[in-house]
């Protein structure tokens, strides 16, 4: 035993001493990448030292190395920069891919025969959990019902989160044992549901009320979040993803992060911005964390919410609803505790992101920044996610303040039309503005709100490029003048989101210093049509110069 | 800025190559430790490799290695391992560190005058924190009052834990704060002190009750908690303890280990026991973490408490207290919560390290264990922290079931006179009962419980083999007849708690394999009477093969 050990000690040892000159090159790459102006410059070859950085790029006629260690052949294959999704909520994703998902189906009666089978196929599942439903797409005019549940299952308690994250379902079962009867009063900041007419409780809740239902759900086993995190990760560097900006990290998120990074299953980056104050302290301590794992993990700032979403009208206007004149959305926080939890926040250096829909919550947070920008100083990036609904005279201070605006392409044209219905033309004039807020001087960075939409960043920078959804629908575009072209679009998707992340010092670029984190993928995205480039195959995904994923052949 | 960043790659890259065969002769030493049977073996020089482990041991008149890297001359002076205290609770060493410190106090007087200089020295602060006093030292035949703290602070709230920790003293300012007044009822677990023959509180709380007022004290800011954990590791390393089992960790706690971890921060190892189930399943998830930072931080388990302290009367007794017919203590769980929680850990493999002091606790979770044992199969290493007073009859009982004895040899001298009025003879006989324990096949794992104590492992030792304090009281020892020799009590304080902690692969010997875990002391203690044992300086102390701490010139 004694000897074994001393053996296995000097073998590591040995390994350590070789490894440390271990470069590979990898050669006949059609490469491309963003420089430091945010221009397409192309490449053939690129050198990747042994702690997973990038040593050397070579642009074509340059002498290649001879004596390296490792030789990897692109084949004449296309070469571009990992992408890096600015909003995603990755814990999310993964339990999207373990449970019920909603979100292909266009009917209720469609969504009624999966959640059969689901049922069906896990007879042991206590509660069924799904996610992904969207009344719009079903063309049903309303929410659906409890009753429309209860036909499918009646015995064992059903909750199902809307598309948006922001209304979540439930049958008669998960009503009981939530207690939620007519006589259960709306919490501030949601809405119950009730059938029309009546007080009766329609199954629906919006925001804050869905917490009636939701603290009775069986929480997840840690062993559940650390599957989760793996499914995640498989759905992430599928679809050329390398890196994420985790939006809402909780204590129990972050730990399972970090038992993937201790145990070395962690490939993703992640950057992660705690669910309010309480997980900043837990998880960030004193300031934001360092980076982790070779640069995989860092905790950079807080997630925090100021209004809800524009399809269950929680987003925050400063008019009425167009299609619910009796409703401007709901802000979920006074101007008051807004500026004193980005205060407390920003007294220790962690970076802000809020979420802002409506223009009203727009707004306010650009105001509040205004009003503490002038105690924090230094390089702050505050974030602002999603900014869907800016008012025109707005857009111009995102610039003006330095704010982030970390938006996500694939919701203009899943909510379009929603969008319309909701808003009158003139409002509609800073939806989705992305060109005139970067005209403007703002930052853009772009992301895709998985599991809200799909991780699917070659979608988002088909949209990005044509305002256009799969169906190449509306023709020419939706209010196309604030399309982006793609050189700015992949900014968005690599630089940009780097940027926002603070991380542009690392991640980002195929360039000498920076972490190796690139894609082999089956076409030339700069050449590529709309839905060219939303059909881009992701072949290999490297990620600090270790591939964590290939496609089957 | 690029050139520089491909420079320092290359950098970083060059010193891994070199490191990887830097080996450090330790030569010109008296070196002993414990070989695998527990007896003491001499050397005279050591190998130890660039990873922090131990290559070779050489004995007197075997021939060193010529090519060695380094080579640190030992001067003849006395090597022996780092000792491994196994129940201190570290956030507590370091807040302690931080905080007024009143147990050197003799009496109720020179406390207050203590008092008053500590609230002049920190007018900032907005409560004054402070433990450490202990009424039967003062000869107070009393517990002390709020008034008696009032005439020394009234316009800041004062809230001073007793000494071991289960009762504490507050002013009238934090009795104002917290709301406690004539009217509250003491909770289940605890007890309000009151004034004789009235309802009103007297200041002091016990167990459960400390709650009330606890609750109201502004929690320490997580800079604050990484202040204490560098003031712990100063304590430590100085007392030559290169290991602790933290008993009682909590996720802040937790987090500030891991920032200590990641920043190359932490010197000592830490084997964590979480502070209950929550936090059981925060910091380890599904199981106990790995060994992180090269072995110095772990999770192994979970602490659980059963029953209170002797001096504050919470000890759970089978028979009343001696000196108060009318009490035996509290459990501090029903019998079917205490396995449902000890089955709950044991499930995800999580140690069980179980609080009980007076013999009905002991008795009780001995049951439990008993209970549990055959479901969960394999290596458990049940602990029973404290063990003070068991029934005579059970004692055998730790060896048949494998139970490891985490005791604490200084509790038996500051406790020996109380525990003379607290418990009748009979009962005596089962207590502090190191050797019968031993005897019979227990596992012995030797703590401190400091704060409770001082993290005075040679103290602790000296107790071990002689049963008297400081001051060589009693004559002959306290119930010699459970003292044990020094091979006995150094394998307690290095192998015995290396085991206790699942980490006797590792840690606690000086052979090859273990970390180089390592103290230069200025005698030899295998020659040492009791009292020069007790005086061992600690010259130096070394972790991993690094120098951590050297006496002052």
């Amino acid at each position: 035993m004694k000897m074994i050990r001393v053996a296995l000690a000097a073998l590591a040892l040995g390994m350590t001493g070789t490894a440390a000159h271990a470069d590979t090159l990898f050669d006949d790459v059609q490469g491309i990448t963003l420089d430091e102006e945010g221009k397409i410059q192309r490449f053939v070859a690129l050198l990747v030292g042994d702690d997973g950085r990038i040593k050397q790029v070579f642009q074509r006629g340059e002498e290649l190395p001879r004596d390296v260690d490792f030789r990897e052949d692109g084949r004449g294959r296309v070469m571009m920069p990992g992408l890096f999704d600015a909003h995603v909520h990755v814990m999310g994703i993964g339990f999207g891919a373990l449970t019920l998902d909603l979100s292909q189906t266009k009917s209720l009666e469609e969504a009624q025969a999966l959640i059969a089978a689901y049922v069906e196929e896990f007879p042991d599942r206590p509660w069924i959990l799904g996610r992904g439903w969207n009344q719009e797409i079903w063309g049903l005019g309303r929410f659906p019902t409890a009753a429309e549940l209860d036909a499918v299952v009646g015995d064992r308690p059903v909750w199902l989160e809307r598309v948006d994250g922001h209304a979540a379902w439930a049958n008669s079962k998960a009503l009981e044992l939530a207690g939620v009867t007519a006589s259960t009063q709306s919490p501030s900041g949601g809405r119950i549901e009730r059938l029309p007419g009546t007080r009766t409780p329609s199954g629906v809740f919006v925001d804050a009320a869905m917490d009636l239902v939701q603290k009775v759900v069986l929480p997840p086993r840690p062993v559940d979040r650390d599957l989760a995190l793996q499914a995640a990760q498989k759905i992430l560097v599928r679809n050329g993803i390398v890196a994420v900006a985790d939006m809402g990290t909780t204590i129990e998120d972050w730990q399972s992060f970090r038992r993937a990074g201790d145990s070395g299953a962690l490939d993703i980056r992640i950057v992660s911005y705690a669910a309010g104050i309480d997980n900043m302290s837990l998880i960030g301590g004193p300031g934001p964390t360092r980076w982790l794992y070779g640069d995989r993990l860092h905790m950079a700032g807080v997630k925090l919410y100021l209004d809800g979403a524009l399809g269950s009208r929680g987003a925050w206007l400063k008019e009425p609803y167009a299609d619910a004149p009796d409703q401007t959305g709901l802000p979920l926080a006074t101007p008051a505790q807004l500026r004193n939890t980005m205060s407390r926040a920003s007294l220790n250096n962690f970076q802000l992101a809020i979420h802002a829909i409506g223009d009203a919550a727009n707004a306010e947070v650009l105001n509040a920044i205004d009003d503490l920008d002038e105690t924090y100083e230094g390089d702050r990036r505050w974030r602002i996610e999603h900014a869907q609904i800016v008012a025109p005279q707005d857009l111009a201070r995102f610039g003006q303040l330095g704010v982030i605006a970390s938006m996500q392409p694939l919701h203009q044209t899943s909510d379009m039309f929603m969008a319309e219905a909701r808003l009158d033309p003139a409002r509609l004039e800073g939806a989705y503005a992305w060109d005139t807020i970067r005209e403007n001087g703002g930052h853009l960075a772009f992301g895709s709100d998985a599991p809200v939409e799909p991780a699917d960043a070659f979608a988002g920078l088909a949209v990005a490029v044509s305002r256009q959804n799969a169906e190449g629908e509306p023709y020419g575009g939706w209010r196309s003048e604030e399309a982006i072209n793609f050189e700015q679009a992949l900014a968005a998707f690599t630089t940009g989101a780097a940027y926002a992340a603070f991380a542009e010092d690392r991640l980002g670029r195929i360039a000498p210093g920076m972490r190796a984190d690139f894609l082999f993928v089956d076409r030339d995205p700069t050449m590529a049509s709309p839905s060219q480039l939303r059909e881009t195959r992701v072949l290999e995904t490297w990620i600090g110069g270790r591939r964590v994923y290939r496609e089957a052949e």
